[in-house]
């Protein structure tokens, strides 16, 4: 059996980075070009475009794109896609590009050049399209919801064209061995003779009930590839060196060798939901995922969706949309009368015997040193958490926030 | 989403069980004709033939039909199957039997009229055609083999023909509500919603790792069907109310409402491995099952089989054969370590931290009074085991012997 197919007509990655001589020749050329300067999540998509985990895409989408995407989950060409891929600039610098010509892509953050791209489109987002893609995709105009004020703040004319990307920023660097591409996935998937692979999505260090998860995955699949978002998060949530070492020394003393693979990707989080729920799956067919774990509230936020709407989205689109397939699991938690974990799928008992814990909970427990109660997670994974909370020197401001606790 | 769709070209239930007026006019006519003697197996799949379980066969098996399953798993039409379901009677009485015939097919255990045969075809199997089916079926031409013994033992000839089945057997009146038809499960499952459905086949009452094998399954699909052999099984088993009662306690005590339903099948176990995995995962799928639950060494016995020689034949068979998937599982049990139930697949420590008992070990256990180790099955179940060992007048021979404990 063979891993799943890329997504799209041609079933083949389709990787828009360029390498060697044609590399420096563009790099050369990009000089001369006007910049339109980009954000940190249009950065993201843009190496993910790069990489191949965005195929079959050739560029930011047009006004079409953007409409049949929101309306239907389907570009212009037919192929599906779950959320805008849109990059975005003033209306005073738009009036200076002309459609046909080719511009530099910069990073606002530190300035690198990361592509050019041909402008193909130029199309103005009035604040009603604004709500409408925000509606259509975060179910939400509220600002406080942290992908809608993305949206919402962005500059007014969003530019389509064919991008050919230059970098893949810092991730490389910063994160070896863990920053993968999807060629590189599907090569170590080979080497391991998977072709059933279950996608856990994490932005969080793994407790007991993100292993259950793993673990029903790899009972019933070749493995699993824990792919960490390396892109940026919200503040308060655990830093990435941090969550490396919890999940590295979790799974060295409890998961089987050779059943479970670890990744990292370099998206910013959305927070949309199921909408990125189906981005998730998407990407990860690309990576060669024939599955996506989704637990509870999967890349939600606050309370926009509900705990399961991002399994429910899956039955929604048309069957065939995409070859890797949800995982759905309910709710997990360690049981006492069950005397292992369970989930509200499978334990019949009562909330007194169940140990649930907030992640605001286990916070406040791991920054004021009381101890967590026995079966919520591995001695070994508290400790590098005790130890991190301890070494903050400015003392996190730890309070009850609407943040969920999701994937 | 809809249930998996019925075995066969034409994916419709095929129950050839006649009813009503057809069926007691069949009954009257059957009183002339020859009568052939049927042996409890053939009993079995008789009834499986008049219930549908066995969609879409019609009758007993022709000669190209044997020779096609044997050597590459497909009758002569094409249809995918993977033991030979054929009827057999002495060479002596082959010769007063005429092909064109209608003949009535008696069960040999009570001398109750089963189904009427028109004779389409009689063929012999010498030894040498027997030995060719046991070493393809069976893998082993041994005697000692359960399986084996059948086929060799059985009579000369086999008669082939289109089957009207006239009786169930004591079946429905002897497991009410147990005993379902493949159009009754499905039934049920359409009225709980289900369409992902993980058969569990069974012959033993369930401890923690088969608890752990079906939850597995839950977790993943919409509900899991224990489905249990009503047939005949090997001596020492425990019969089936004592294992009735101790898997309705396990559910009524750990399983969620609504995430199960048990059920029971009319045939005998062949013990044929691999093979007789294949058909139990081709019945379950006209049951409306959509994955069937393939532990360690199931359907084996003795040493004949590889433990996972029974998950591995479903990547041999042709893409699209069956509907039904597997849901290969490893070896499964307690691990302190783990704090938990896992498998080999899921838990990297020692022997020493792994509860695993053998059914033998079990059996001296409760029979002889000495307290089950913690983690290894729910109190509830060794307490109704524990009685039904006490309850036994004659003391039965607990020995250690070649039989697996598989499912």
């Amino acid at each position: 059996m063979a891993l799943v197919n890329p997504h799209g007509k041609e079933k083949k990655l389709k990787p828009l980075l360029l390498t060697g001589a044609a590399l420096e020749e563009e790099k050369k050329k990009a000089k001369s070009l006007n910049q339109v300067r980009i954000s940190s999540r249009e950065t993201g998509d843009l190496i993910m475009m790069g990489i191949g985990g965005f195929t079959p895409l050739t560029g930011f989408m047009t006004r079409a794109d953007w409409e049949g995407v929101c309306k239907k989950f389907t570009m212009a060409d037919g192929t599906f896609w779950p959320i805008p891929i849109t990059v975005s600039t003033t209306k005073g610098q738009a009036d200076t590009l002309k459609v046909g010509e080719e511009v530099a892509l910069v990073s606002e953050e530190n300035g690198e050049l990361m592509a050019t791209m041909k402008i193909t489109e130029k199309y103005e987002l009035s604040a009603k399209d604004k709500e409408f893609e925000c509606q259509s995709i975060y179910k939400t105009t509220d600002m406080e919801h942290p992908g809608v004020a993305m949206v919402m703040k962005q500059a007014e004319v969003n530019l389509a064209g064919p991008v050919k990307v230059l970098s893949q920023g810092a991730f490389p660097r910063e994160y070896p061995g863990i920053y993968l591409t999807p060629a590189e996935s599907r090569k170590l998937f080979e080497e391991k003779g998977w072709s059933t692979v279950a996608a856990f999505q994490t932005r969080n260090p793994m407790h007991r009930s993100h292993e259950y998860l793993t673990k029903i995955a790899i009972e019933t699949c070749d493995g699993v590839f824990i792919h960490m978002l390396l892109g940026k998060l919200k503040p308060g949530d655990i830093p990435s060196d941090t969550r490396q070492k919890a999940i590295d020394t979790l799974i060295e003393k409890y998961f089987v060798k050779d059943t479970v693979l670890v990744g990292g990707y370099p998206l910013d989080m959305r927070y949309a939901g199921p909408r990125e729920a189906l981005l998730h799956a998407l990407f990860r067919q690309n990576y060669g995922c024939s599955h996506l774990i989704i637990g509870r509230d999967h890349a939600g936020v606050g309370d926009y969706y509900g705990p399961f709407d991002a399994q429910k989205i899956f039955d929604e689109i048309p069957a065939g949309a995409l070859e890797t397939k949800p995982l759905k699991i309910d709710w997990t938690f360690y049981c006492t009368k069950c005397d292992g974990m369970a989930s509200m799928k499978t334990c019949p008992h009562g909330k007194e015997d169940r140990l649930i814990l907030s992640g605001t909970k286990l916070r406040k427990m791991l920054s004021e040193g009381t101890e967590v109660p026995d079966h919520f997670s591995r001695p070994e994974v508290l400790e590098i958490l005790r130890a991190y909370y301890a070494g903050l020197t400015e003392k996190v401001e730890i309070k009850t926030h609407k943040y969920s606790e999701g994937a």
